[in-house]
């Protein structure tokens, strides 16, 4: 029995016929042209619209082209290219090539984003040469058995994707299609999804197929069932399993639309910035730059690098970080830091050498005897057995030491500072403001779990 | 050979012929009454008028009352005090009753301070009922050796009090009269201790009698002659045990008249309080309240541990303090706080339970979903699992904690309990200043280590 709410959700998610006739005319259209074009690789659908499981609304369409596995890399390389690109002379409005684990083809065709990978068709799982080999393996086991389940999948999958947690990429660290596939599968239904998520633990260890060949560290475990060896949620971080998590108990207690459709989230106007920064009491501080030219799965662990690089660095500097945040966006990448305050004492501690190693507490006295500070002789004294000295900070405001060169001293990740490199700005309080990143300054400043956004939306409802 | 600087400073330190002559009259006239009162009663003069080790100018004198040891200490306590007050009741100008480990007497007799203290008169150190019976004992050991070596005693006692750590009371937690003897007895001579001081490792051990029957574990150990139980200098703090290093190293280097008469501690007005305060960036806070009516080794670890503890409220209300102190005067008691801000944020992290212990999880949750700062509708987030919020702080400012009654929640020790509950001021900035509070504030704002500040003398002199 399915919940009034949970049919309203499916009515809105479930393709339309029209719309599943459509995608399968494109799909037979492509398998037809790879057929025509006289090459020994056979097209395969993969992806959700294989699996009936595509959400209404959804452009993507995944096609693998299966070479024999007796071919070599470069010629798999070569000749898959050469047919995937002509597929996409032949069909496509644009198309462009990519690189995943292999180049693929990335076409748009009659408004869809069509994939064509080539891979090879290789005879178990066990013998794949790159991950993109294990998807046919995917598709297969997903298809044979989803059937009964497949508006289970629909609702999990925009359960997901409605609280934010939806997507293996590494901006996300979330939970991808295939594996809200085998959750479904494991628990049966998304209702028993739900139910079991409430209560799971970190470690939790699902292994369908029971041939789990490893241990695993992260905090969900879904054991890949064509490879033992692998771990579906890999790519889940402890805290959006968690979100899931929350998200499951707050709907098992009150269930509503909003966990599907949630309110759309908030951008705050310049003016709501800086009025929120004032009753929060605290300094904002951003760094932009151009984003360098890399996909997001390559630039955003670069971007989290260097924000805790820049937070170690004024942590260093005396400048206590309340939270730091990271966007990409389109043309620039910011790196956010909210500071506790903006400017720090001249003077700070700097301890020195136990005074039961002669050598360097000579040289330590010497160094500091007439003290650091200009207008203040403040020589070294002793504390718990050491030198002690009050010397003058290098930098006294934030802003001064984010606009300085130190800032390209620190691990940045090898795109981030050739961006940088070339140029950086420094901007504070409500000049941090900008249309394109309002939205993430509004979830930045108040933070909220994806629970407590639908309840602040419940509110905003009433 | 005594170098000339030495010569110069025992010429100076040296008692006069007359001083001394003085002295053996008053103690003799004291001798001889307590002979008169017919009490079964031994006088023994002890302390450094008894070795000969006293300091020109010195107005001490000890005076013991040596009682069978088959007393009771209550009739110890009857007759000993009996005895002392009617000799003070003969000879002093006046007198009072004090109270150590037993109750004793504290004359002024012809402008000499006299303790007479009533003890029992033991076979064997080991057979002590208190402290003071000690005491005869020291002066025994010391009497039958120090004679060639008077002079060096006189040297390193000056040495100590010139450098500020002579004294075993709780303030200064530095080395006794009789602790002076010891290490000018063990190295041999002044010059031999200040050699070996300059390379004392924490732990460094002395047992002249090498008969120790316990391990310490205070920095520096020198084991008692009269009993292999006591450690001398178990009142010495590392940080004083390291200033004598240091001391010690600068007068190797560079011998001066300075190490023995160093200039007198700056009292700073209060314009260059402000001023200094200014340059540094930092912020003072005062609290001040009536001196318990206690002895100073009573109060001086109340204060002490009262510093600690509002050291720890301050930190945990958001204000980092740059540095404590603390200091005892006649009238009234200070606790001095320098904070790198004076102001805090509003906003403040809290972090709650982790989401997988789901009561805590759900009952967090509810408290705090609707946010908790008034204007900012703020709900929790999950942050390495756990649920945070940011919760408004009680005090955005140091004054306003500091006066609040919290302070009286903190360990503040009985009696600086008692006197903060009558009555406490808070002060800051410039308003910390005052007469008598001015050559401590100038030695807490500006810290110096005791050869620190000779340097800032020579160069003064310059």
């Amino acid at each position: 029995m399915r919940s009034p709410i949970e049919e309203s959700v499916l009515s809105a998610i479930r393709p339309v016929p029209a719309e599943k006739d459509h995608i399968a005319q494109i799909a037979a259209r492509i398998m037809g042209a790879v057929a025509g074009k006289g090459i020994a690789a056979e097209p395969m659908i993969v992806g959700s619209v294989a699996r009936g499981t595509f959400i209404h609304g959804d452009r993507d369409l995944d096609i693998f082209l299966l070479f024999d596995p007796s071919l070599s890399r470069e010629e798999l390389q070569d000749q898959g290219l050469f047919l995937a690109r002509s597929i996409a002379e032949d069909l496509a409005e644009r198309y462009c090539e990519k690189y995943a684990e292999h180049p693929y083809i990335s076409a748009t065709i009659e408004g869809f984003d069509v994939d064509l990978v080539p891979c090879f068709r290789v005879e178990s799982a066990s013998a794949i040469q790159s991950a993109v080999d294990r998807t046919p393996f995917h598709t297969r086991y997903i298809s044979a058995r989803i059937t009964p389940l497949v508006d289970d999948v629909l609702l999990a999958k925009q359960f997901a994707k409605g609280g934010g947690v939806y997507g293996s990429d590494q901006m996300t660290e979330g939970f991808s299609g295939y594996l809200c596939e085998l959750l479904v599968l494991h628990y049966g239904g998304f209702s028993a999804l739900i139910e079991a998520a409430a209560d799971w633990k970190p470690g939790t260890l699902i292994d369908l197929e029971v041939h789990r060949t490893k241990d695993f560290t992260e905090p969900l475990v879904v054991v890949d069932p064509v490879d033992g060896g692998r771990n579906v949620s890999a790519a889940v971080s402890l805290d959006r399993m968690y979100e899931f998590v929350e998200l499951a108990r707050g709907y098992l207690e009150n269930p509503s639309c909003l966990f599907f459709f949630p309110p759309e989230r908030p951008a705050c106007t310049r003016e709501e910035l800086v009025s929120r920064l004032k009753v929060k009491g605290t300094f904002l501080y951003a760094i932009s730059f151009a984003t360098p030219p890399f996909i997001p799965d390559v630039v955003v662990p670069q971007l989290r690098r260097s924000m805790d690089s820049v937070r170690g660095l004024l942590e260093r500097n005396g400048f206590a970080v309340h939270s730091a945040g990271c966007e990409m966006f389109e043309d620039r990448c910011l790196l956010l830091f909210e500071l506790t305050a903006d400017k720090v004492p001249n003077a700070r501690l700097h301890r020195g050498p136990p005074l039961w190693n002669r050598t360097n507490a000579d040289k330590f006295f010497g160094k500091y005897c007439a003290g650091d500070i200009p207008g203040l002789s403040s020589g070294p004294f002793i504390e718990n057995g050491r030198y002690v000295v009050e010397i003058q900070r290098k930098y006294t405001d934030a802003a001064d030491l984010l606009r300085s060169t130190e800032i390209l001293e620190v691990g940045l990740g090898r795109h981030v500072r050739q961006s940088m490199e070339l140029h950086w700005e420094v901007f504070s309080g409500g000049d941090c403001w900008s249309p394109d990143s309002a939205t993430f300054l509004s979830g930045f400043i108040v933070r909220k779990s994806p629970l407590a956004r639908i309840h602040a939306g419940r509110t905003d409802e009433r």
